[in-house]
């Protein structure tokens, strides 16, 4: 299978015109092919066809979809090292990394397949009639998670397969019932079509309407502008740059009839050190840190940038271990160039605020991309008062915040802006002295590490991946993990209908967990 | 107990300058006492309260917060007749109504507090840790809900208590474990300072910190303005009319950090009458359809004011009787005299409309608030052409369309608007030919009625009141029943925490249905 850089329609290749080529990000050499632009015609194409899927309701049937999601894995994996040598070059990111990520991008794509065959997504509650009922008889009445729509998706450039145009947006629309447009990152556009076939041909595989996926490349904001302001969009996902997860919602928002923008735009993930948990694993922590700093060249959106210790006698012999761990390795090599120079500016304007001083820096390193690790310092007073200073440095930097006791660890907190994750490194004793600083915390960020770190975050039930604004556009929901599926979903209540008017799950005697009249019930008997 | 016109802050009374007097609908007079406007400092001093009860999490402990609600019912029984007496002379509504109306608002308050008892709201989800998996370990994870912080409440004019002070949002807010700041409705002031009054002795009698519950009077937009843009406020719920909602939605999503306001802002409520269903029920259905919108003089938010019918030959029979049971009964008193002048304006502007002749009108009545029916008919084409006549005539008038066959019912459908309900009048072979109706419908509404009629909002587990844009600002919650607590809910994961610094529900062994490591679990044993 050769990259055509063509958009993918519906099961048709359109071809068109654009000026996009991929970069190396190591060599700085461009890539065959040209991708083609998309119009204003190729996403109404690809919108409608999206909708008549979901208006036929031809992606209802939970075990085609199963069907769908699994298929989409095995030609993931049917995809075998062409992807692997294209990401390589699209993204410099190694063969392992880019291998383990496609093993987590098929992982995903089971794990929605077997919770759409299990079904508690579907969360049915049922209330039976009361004919008999005084004031006023109570009517059956069945509450039922129903597909929203068509839902665009826009990957991130710094997971190409676990948050690309199969990523976990894309899966969990699926998942849903709900079709995608997907539109190519402009950093990847070969990775995307390749991936783009192989869903093309899921699709295919297990006979649903072609509509069911779409992707279109282009690198201007009018292709995102333009899909997002199309009527038949219902929801959109995001994942990348606070800018553009911004701008998008803002459109979604202006829209005749606003639909949500689930952007997920990255954190700082701030690390709070208690001085006991220093005492004892001051080196252990400090090699932690900085290897959750350096992860994917500090390209996670949980990669923690802020690091919030008290200026004890700990502090000189962590700030040394520290910056030996996360600064003496050579550099690595950025993703694509507007990344690299956006971590060199933020650094630099970092070192520009008031208070706040370069520890060490990491080696530079040759090549366009190549980006080194910084270690930055700064006096509790100064953090406090300068919110510019929580801005995320997205790239292998981190800024210490030093303080002169733990109490002050509640004023950072109380500071802080929204966050995807907030970490805690303490004793036990010391974690139940500090309630007041876990309720802070809690109410920053959507998950809570204790004694550990930020960068991993688990695809299963029990993840959040999703904070209070800016880290995402709404707390309430999760771009990781099976959860994610409820952003596509919406409540409907059917009141009086006969069985066989009802979505499968609410009918009579339905299987799976279900409440009904005020009781969890394991197989339905209404 | 005297109404004195002041603000209820935090426990104090707090007095201020305003000229905002209630008017009796009914005779047009003024009520004493004068009411005082809300300033910016009362907003302040309301809201940090209120934060500072959140930041301390002292409303965290469930069983504290169900007797809350219940001492909150209880001590709205005891206002006794006072408040009805107050209610009849603000709002014109019978003596019947009103008392009907009280028992529905603690009923709503007693089913939240069972619902805080047995904790199905907290969705806990748990996954253990596996420190042998391979390629890497999983630490503990638990996914528990959480208070969002102080919610602004908005309540509506329609229902003074059951969507008023301590109405559906405020219970469901305090059921959540968030303070309320509730924004007195002008056109009843003395009901909502009667009932603040009650809730803040509630407050008193259960021993919570008294910033649990203030209320502020204003009539002014600025009031609603400056609360929903303090910081403080992490959610806002309205009730009421579309501009009032959008205004509210877009000042609280101009905010540096946004939050979402849960509005519903009522909808047309369409009913679709198939061809059968006519034929055999008739009567019946113009019967059950004129009492369901003159229920409280039309201004019910599931009022159904478009009826869609087939012009086939029981037409013009149907139009009799509906006209009949709609137009013959004297006229109503409706609210305040803004909404009975938004009602005959409404029906002033549909009647321009192109192809919109009246059927009848029923008698005007006297009163300054009066309002009598209106029936109104259009074809199939016009209705189709013209968006316009979509909007809700927020009062007792019905637009029959009439269409020249079922299949055109599906366009009907597809062109409109999201409703909070839509109802189908068909048999059961009718119904199951007509799939894709309920398909479209179920795009468009909230809930789904089958031979029935959309007024009547049972409080319970399975309601869902709420639907797509422009009849709630977002469809996928729903402001009546008890899934209404989740819009002031989030998610957040605890990654690694022991036992002692985990939510009560999240711990090892904690009562209640959860979900452990992909099973559900009556009671705990991760």
């Amino acid at each position: 299978m050769s990259i055509q850089g063509v958009h993918l329609i519906a099961g048709e290749e359109i071809e068109g015109e654009g000026t996009l080529r991929a970069i190396n990000p190591v060599s700085g050499l461009e890539l065959e092919p040209t991708f083609a632009e998309a119009t204003a015609e190729n996403i109404d194409v690809a919108v409608l066809a999206a909708l008549s899927v979901h208006e036929s309701r031809s992606a209802s049937d939970p075990e085609q979809r199963a069907r769908l999601l699994e298929a989409a894995a095995e030609r993931i994996e049917a995809l075998g090292s062409e992807i692997t040598a294209r990401g390589m070059q699209e993204t410099g990111l190694p063969q392992a990394r880019f291998e383990g990520e496609r093993g987590r991008t098929c992982h995903q794509l089971r794990l929605f397949a077997s919770v759409v065959r299990e079904g508690p997504f579907q969360k049915p509650v049922i209330e039976t009639a009361l004919p008999d009922r005084q004031p006023i008889p109570r009517p059956d009445l069945r509450l039922g998670m129903r597909a929203i729509g068509p839902v665009a998706v826009f990957g991130a450039c710094n997971f190409p397969l676990a948050f690309g145009v199969a990523g976990g947006d894309t899966a969990s629309a699926w998942a849903a019932g709900c079709p995608v447009v997907a539109k190519g990152h402009p950093a990847h556009p070969g990775v995307c079509e390749l991936v783009g076939r192989a869903l093309q041909d899921a699709v295919r595989d297990v006979g649903f309407p072609a509509g069911m996926f779409s992707l279109l490349q282009g690198e201007s904001f009018d292709v995102g502008t333009q899909l997002v302001q199309h009527p038949g969009i219902r929801a959109v996902a995001f994942t990348g740059s606070r800018a553009g997860g911004i701008a998008l919602w803002r459109l979604a928002r202006d829209r005749e009839v606003p639909v949500d923008v689930f952007a997920e735009m990255g954190s700082a993930n701030p690390v709070f050190v208690l001085p006991e948990a220093m005492q004892t694993r001051r080196q252990e922590i400090a090699e932690g840190l900085a290897a959750s700093v350096r992860l994917g060249v500090g390209q996670f959106c949980t990669c923690p940038g802020i690091v919030v210790i008290v200026s004890d006698e700990n502090a000189s012999a962590f700030r040394d271990e520290l910056s030996q761990s996360l600064c003496s390795e050579p550099a690595g090599t950025m993703l694509h160039l507007g990344i690299q120079q956006g971590y060199r500016d933020a650094v630099e304007q970092l070192v520009t605020r008031g208070g706040v001083e370069v520890i060490e820096r990491g080696p530079p390193g040759d090549g366009s991309c190549a980006a080194g690790a910084s270690l930055l310092r700064v006096d509790f007073a100064s953090f406090i008062a300068d919110p510019a200073m929580q801005s995320e440095v997205f790239g292998p930097g981190a800024l210490l915040v030093e303080c002169n006791s733990p109490e002050e660890f509640l004023e950072v907190a109380r500071v802080l802006e929204g966050q995807l994750t907030a970490t805690v490194h303490a004793s036990e004793e010391e974690l139940s002295q500090m309630k007041p600083l876990l309720h802070l915390l809690e109410d920053r960020a959507g998950r809570l590490v204790f004694n550990s770190f930020p960068t991993g975050v688990e695809v299963g039930e029990a993840m959040q991946h999703g904070g209070p604004w800016p880290a995402t556009t709404d707390s309430r929901w999760t771009s990781v993990g099976s959860a994610a599926m409820d952003r596509f979903l919406r409540p409907v209540c059917w009141q009086g209908f006969p069985d066989g008017a009802l979505p499968d799950e609410l009918r009579t005697g339905a299987s799976g967990m279900r409440r009904i009249d005020g009781h969890w019930q394991e197989s339905g008997n209404s």
